[in-house]
């Protein structure tokens, strides 16, 4: 629908595929953290750190070439919310970490290693679609499972709050416990942000 | 101020009426299932998942024909932000009666009937103005009384939060009261961005 | 990299340093509250109420010019954006300072003084920064600095946090706390927001 002017510029392409490349990178770290030790935990909090660091950096090559040229592959506030909705899972899933070793958590909510399951699949979807982005090809079936996948952390996201209040009597555990599993929910949230905005580019080149 | 290119699209005003009225009937679902029991309220919360998923629809179709369309009757931004504020009460409404039946509250706060019967004039209010978009003629008074409404459901907020920190003793109760309390704060805030908007979009056609 | 059609509209850059200059006294304010007694922070938090409207009256005369001109300094959304952004940090502060009052909050965890003066630091900074606008010089000094004091600001607030859940067995105190602690580093948030729309603006004009 719209015109193009100029051949497309591929870097959006490569930098959205080595930003998603971090969320992967990050929900692993997450999963790993999860099985650790004390110790272990720590340490890998701190790999998160470097991990958001390096998408940070990327995140601002893309504002920044924004800013700098005319002429974009699709429409600049769907790339600069792109980049923002990445970076934001990032973040979400870095304070997850950082929260478990903080407050010197000893057990996590039984459930918890579900949800951060979904996390993964959620990332490597998003981290395949991104290069499709260039061809528009083959995107439906991504957000569609998307917001499946979104659906399903957000039921097993209330049964593990239902469990957390029936089963937790300690409320300074509980309030540790439950800011824990609502940035989790966050971090779904935020693929299906991404999702969201990947239709609505994919909708306005139609 | 803006050229008119081709008639309206009148399609977006029917539109945002469709998805003021899932509002209201949102709305009556939360006021009705304050006074029900534990049985009515989980039937209740499963009504209010499926008016949800109808303004979902809605505010789905109303960002698909934004993409797919170059003369919109005002602009684009407003038009997408104006259909995810109202989304966005609808969201936030429907978590209060599912937190509600999750934490299994036994009583709620004194003072959450009032902040309901707020949320209810905003929602009439902002049923009532979303045809005279059309127009743009009697919009003023809508918008000064949502913010009339919004600073009286502040200070409400503000008072029940602190009667609840004065008469409640279990800690664990808090948080659950606390966090369906401050959700109804986010819906009547969430007026208030409609508001916003619709004064913003005024303003630009005047 | 923008044409330039008309003289600058000056306007703004008063406006953006007047609203800067009411988040100045806020900070002032709140770090008042901090060393006041109960009384005197009661008066203190009714002054910050009205800081709070003179913002909002500001904020408000942006986005209303904003609606009716053609012609603005800088892109419409930056300025919306940066308005806005400045607005959130009077709204979390005032926030802050209310919750205090509310929570008849006894002793405030004992960094908190350290994190009201990296705001204090912030708010000047970028009060002196608002003027440069206009010319689009030595605001590099500007944000580098504010990125340099949020990323203390965000290690002090995890230090804040481990302390108060080691120190704090009365889990009702710890919400309250929690709260108030959380709201500060909000508002340290939002200067880096402020910062990034400025480091976004000067790239643009560059």
């Amino acid at each position: 629908m719209r015109l193009r002017l100029t051949p497309r510029d591929t870097t959006y392409f490569d930098l959205f595929t080595t930003l998603a490349g971090h969320v992967v990178t990050g929900v692993g770290l997450l999963a790993e953290l999860l099985g650790a030790d004390k110790a272990g935990r720590k340490e890998i909090a701190a790999r998160f750190v470097q991990v958001e660091h390096e998408a940070d950096a990327v995140a601002h090559e893309i504002t920044m070439r924004l800013n700098q040229t005319f002429v974009t592959p699709f429409d600049r506030d769907d790339i600069y919310g792109l980049a923002n909705a990445l970076d934001d899972i990032i973040d979400a899933m870095e304070e997850a970490c950082d929260l478990i070793v903080l407050y010197k958590v000893e057990e996590l909510p039984r459930r918890v290693p579900e949800v951060v399951q979904v996390l993964q699949r959620c990332a490597e979807l998003t981290h395949d679609a991104m290069p499709r982005l260039r061809t528009m090809e083959e995107l439906r079936e991504y957000w569609t499972e998307i917001h499946l996948l979104e659906h399903q952390a957000d039921r097993l996201h209330r049964k593990l709050l239902a469990h957390l209040f029936e089963e937790t009597t300690d409320a300074i555990t509980l309030i540790k416990l439950k800011e824990i599993v609502d940035v989790l929910e966050d971090a779904c949230d935020g693929f299906e942000r991404v999702a969201t905005l990947v239709e609505t580019i994919a909708l306005k080149e139609s």
